[in-house]
């Protein structure tokens, strides 16, 4: 039995004191002041000498038996392992790397922060119902004997129960046409687009999308290398290419609100790209990243509705309903894209976290969703409000000409005023407004895009009054 | 005021109240029932006149002004929303979709079912310490003021504290030589392997593999259109190929413990492979998926350790330590991907979700991670000892080469055995048993792979009875 003379124990440190332990018992093992086969003090002798839970030493024990430092020979006691020298050479390299370093836990500054005014399409996940969540995650998890914790290849495209409800949930409000089975859930919206853009495209196929529009869309398709021609947007939304689509392979778009600018696709501009999208065997993406909040009419019906998902895929997510870090999104996708999408997912990921998935669905199920999305619907309502009665006072020349809903307001601006200079100058000053251009990739209108809803009113009423002083010189 | 006559709550049905309520206003207001600006009733007068409770009025109602049927006026009350008529043309053609289906919420026979005895590598997933893990989760949820809800760009590689924590497991008990900004995150090691054939492989470029090996891999080289050459396994692990690796892009290797057939690299030849791919230019991938479950000796260092990360890429998971539905992998960027790996996600997904990233940091920093693999190795252990004891009763033509650990064990065939047939037969029969010729391109050993961790040692004895009366005629 050894006696470890040379352990000290810093009862005032903040590092664990299991951790503490452990440290210095791997070093003893790594620099042979104990040798393999060395019977190791009892954990009970060794938090009497040390003056420590027995609990500590038993953490500390496991832990370098766990790693293969230590064995445990039952009713014997805990030894250096035969082959702890084994491990010396390699580790000792890395060991040295450590020195540089920290492997201590990150203290909570390094946690996400909180977005600052005004960033766009950022929900208030102070709404977001976390007790109720939890209650259902806890009941799922419950509810069917850890089999939640298991390996599906069943899910490669979701949870079923998820992928019922959600079906269910785009049938009702978006007048989506779609059995369970055409859905996909994937880790947001953005990896629908990307899944899509593999499927879909082939280098040098031609993209039509808005702009400004999307720059994650815009990534999908370069991803896969390729050609994008983008089209204006003004107050009907996506103008359609003089031209037509005839050469188009996908045509990318945002018909409840465009993103960024938040103008609504008009009835016959939708019946118009459907049957052009028709002729020329293109597909159409329908990204509906916002149609929930919409505080005035309800929405239009989704594009997809209008043709039955022939050549319309719907492409949707929870991220801004629910919470962002949530990651679950989906895409209502036509009978022939079931098998390619499902082998690439599988191919690309396999099936996502499914705990997760389930508690979506109990939530959805629950109707806890829908009051949700009300009491949302109901603050951002309240708080878009609060920004144009506010704004108004400071007599800037922005003008908000799409005032219908969505998570964000866009302030059109003169065209002499350089959205981008005044956005930089904002940002220096802690408010993250981005430029309207800073959207685009063709000649694009001056504007400033505002996300209200992740801000209470008495921050927009501040952010505002500090984004009236910082006005350009121009517009004095 | 109206007075809802037709609505009719059957108390008996096993459909909740409020969606048989929500469904037939919704229906009401779909048909023209009640018209635009109708004034509802009073949840009070609602909930007295169907004699339910009041709640389930309010949620009924929550439910359809979220859907945009009803409009709360505050201190007025709940009326027939004025556009309620724009939903209908849109939503009668999918209501009639509808009927063919169910909206209701799937039953619990649908979730994911136990695996079946002998499905390889599967962890039980009773072990896992669920209550620790949820208090963990709770924690950190509480922790931060929401602040892991949103979402941050930052995280595009993960969330930092599960790097720094991932960092520091894999230096000291795999000796990977690393820095935390080298770990990437990702959705299962799938998702690392999915990522890194487009980074490093072009249409035609070369990767080695092992044969038999893992397909999960196959269909990642496959997915970017590069050719395989698949290189045999004896008992010292991969056979690097007599011509070398002169035209190698990419070797991927489990170099630990060999899938499927368990034989570990010999160090003479992780140094040749090492050697070979320095001179080739070519990156090793090094998918260590089990080397957590060692019963007699610690593993030899990770093949990255030899080299300090210069070509080898370092690829692990937490589904077979922790649990497979949580999906979170991990890979080992040297600084020359990390860019490129980092625009790749960011394109292909963004970050994923961040609670249970913050939860395994929580996890691996408390100890709980070290006792948990503990836990695991001294079951397993005893599981592989019952499995190898019972199986020898038998007396079956099974040679179990490879004994040091794993999840799985692979019993070899005389060669005129028909391994197929024989996993077919055990299917057919309730035994999930996969031949070990399944996993290879080329001429493979006949075989049978048994995984053994998810099963309790009685299951084990009885499947073992099952599977020997179901041998072929040919070994009678």
């Amino acid at each position: 039995m050894k006696k470890l003379r040379t352990v000290f124990i810093d009862k005032k440190s903040t590092h664990p004191l299991q951790v503490q332990l452990s440290d210095q018992l791997k070093a003893m093992i790594q620099t042979g002041q104990v040798s393999a086969g060395d019977c190791m003090p009892s954990t009970r002798d060794l938090a009497a000498q040390l003056k420590i839970s027995r609990n500590t030493v038993v953490y500390a024990y496991d832990r370098l038996i766990g790693e293969g430092y230590l064995d445990s020979h039952p009713r014997s006691g805990v030894y250096v392992s035969q082959s702890a020298h084994e491990l010396r050479s390699a580790i000792r390299r890395s060991d040295r790397q450590k020195e540089k370093q920290s492997a201590r836990f990150v203290p909570m500054q390094e946690f996400p922060q909180a977005p600052k005014p005004f960033r766009p399409c950022q929900p208030d996940v102070g709404l977001f119902p976390l007790p109720m969540w939890n209650r259902l995650r806890g009941r799922m998890l419950r509810g069917n004997h850890r089999n939640l914790l298991m390996y599906n290849s069943q899910f490669v495209l979701g949870f079923r129960a998820l992928r019922e409800n959600v079906a269910a949930y785009v049938r009702d409000s978006r007048g989506v046409a779609c059995e369970w089975w055409q859905i996909a859930i994937t880790s947001g919206s953005q990896q629908a687009l990307y899944f899509l853009a593999h499927l879909l495209l082939k280098p040098d196929d031609r993209v039509i999308m808005e702009d400004p529009g999307y720059l994650g869309a815009v990534r999908a398709w370069e991803a896969v290398g390729a050609r994008i021609a983008f089209a204006h947007v003004d107050e009907q939304g996506l103008r359609l290419p003089a031209e037509g689509v005839q050469d188009a392979s996908v045509i990318y778009v945002t018909p409840s609100r465009q993103f960024p600018t938040g103008a609504s696709l008009s009835l016959p501009r939708r019946l118009a790209l459907i049957k052009g999208a028709i002729e020329a065997k293109a597909w159409i993406i329908e990204d509906d990243y916002d149609s929930e909040f919409q505080y005035d009419a309800p929405a239009l019906p989704s594009l997809q509705s209008l043709d039955s998902g022939r050549c319309v895929i719907y492409v949707g997510t929870f991220s801004k309903i629910l919470f962002p870090s949530l990651r679950l999104g989906y895409a209502v996708l036509p009978q022939a894209l079931i098998d390619p999408f499902t082998a690439l997912k599988s191919t690309a990921e396999d099936h996502g976290p499914i705990i997760d998935q389930a508690t979506l669905a109990a939530f959805l199920e629950s109707g806890a969703f829908y009051s949700h999305i009300r009491r949302c619907r109901r603050n951002y309502a309240e708080r878009q409000n609060v920004f144009l009665d506010h704004i108004d006072k400071y007599e800037l020349p922005l003008d908000f000409r799409y005032r219908n809903g969505g998570m964000n307001l866009t302030g059109f601006l003169p065209r002499h005023i350089n959205d981008r200079e005044w956005s930089l100058r904002l940002k220096k000053a802690g408010l993250d407004i981005p430029a309207l251009s800073s959207y685009a990739r063709g000649v694009a209108e001056s504007g400033l895009v505002f996300g209200f809803t992740a801000f209470s009113p008495a921050q927009i009423r501040k952010a505002l009054e500090q984004f009236a002083r910082l006005r350009p010189a121009s517009i004095q």
